[in-house]
């Protein structure tokens, strides 16, 4: 495939990009919760060309079928989740080619709590409060979220 | 809103635009079938400004709401159905900034149509059989239409 325009590819995310922020329990973390910011985008699978062209086009990232274990679920996902990819490629490309939907409001929350994270706020209650606050107001005020308010 | 890039609303489109030849049957007509190609975008009312974007770059089109008699449905549609619009530009837009997705497949099926029509093909029986192939060959084969084969 070609190389994607950057342009393009704003207008791609706009419609059919995600910016999420996964929150899990997790014993393992001294805040009892495990913080995952992700950015993906998702295509039927006739249309995974053009997901190809955005790792070639970020240079990170990975594509994974969406929903592995039903058979019906014919999407793939772009996904990227490393947190150095996220602050050195993916939130400086959406600062400057902006997103024109409501969509652009999710993105400045999730640029900011990648941010707090890369400052280590995550491991403090008082920091993962404020994230979770953050995150809650993302999609529509999380309404995809499965489990809701784990903490605040 | 600022003028939108036309590599941005090839990107939006590409995820959230659709190219439709609505069939109807009509006793007005001598084929039986009124034959209505439409190109529209839809998204929720927070984001109806990026319809409003694309009037303001195509100069066509308007938008309406989606389901108008559905309450819960807040969704906005920007429409194009004007014939003279689709053939001097939304079908030259797309014909010079084109689709990634499997919705390339479409619009050249699309374009098809259209210029058929042009051409008074869709007043003769030959002519409409052929126009309805075509049709049914959009969107996955036509899964989201409420009637099929109407005529084939």
């Amino acid at each position: 495939m070609e190389t994607l325009h950057p342009q393009y590819i704003a207008g791609f995310v706009d419609g059919e990009g995600s910016f999420h922020i996964a929150i899990y329990k997790d014993g393992q973390m001294k805040t009892g919760l495990k913080i995952i910011p992700e950015f993906h985008v998702s295509q039927r699978v006739s249309s995974k060309d053009v997901l190809e062209g955005l790792i070639g086009f970020f240079g990170c990232g990975y594509l994974k079928e969406n929903h592995s274990a039903n058979k019906k679920d014919k999407t793939f996902v772009y996904v990227v989740r490393n947190r150095q990819d996220l602050l050195k490629t993916i939130i400086p490309f959406f600062n400057k080619y902006s997103l024109k939907t409501e969509k652009q409001k999710d993105f400045i929350l999730f640029a900011k709590v990648v941010e707090m994270m890369q400052a280590g706020e995550h491991r403090n209650p008082a920091g993962i409060k404020k994230i979770l606050q953050l995150a809650y107001q993302m999609n529509q005020g999380g309404r995809y979220r499965r489990k809701k308010h784990l903490l605040i």
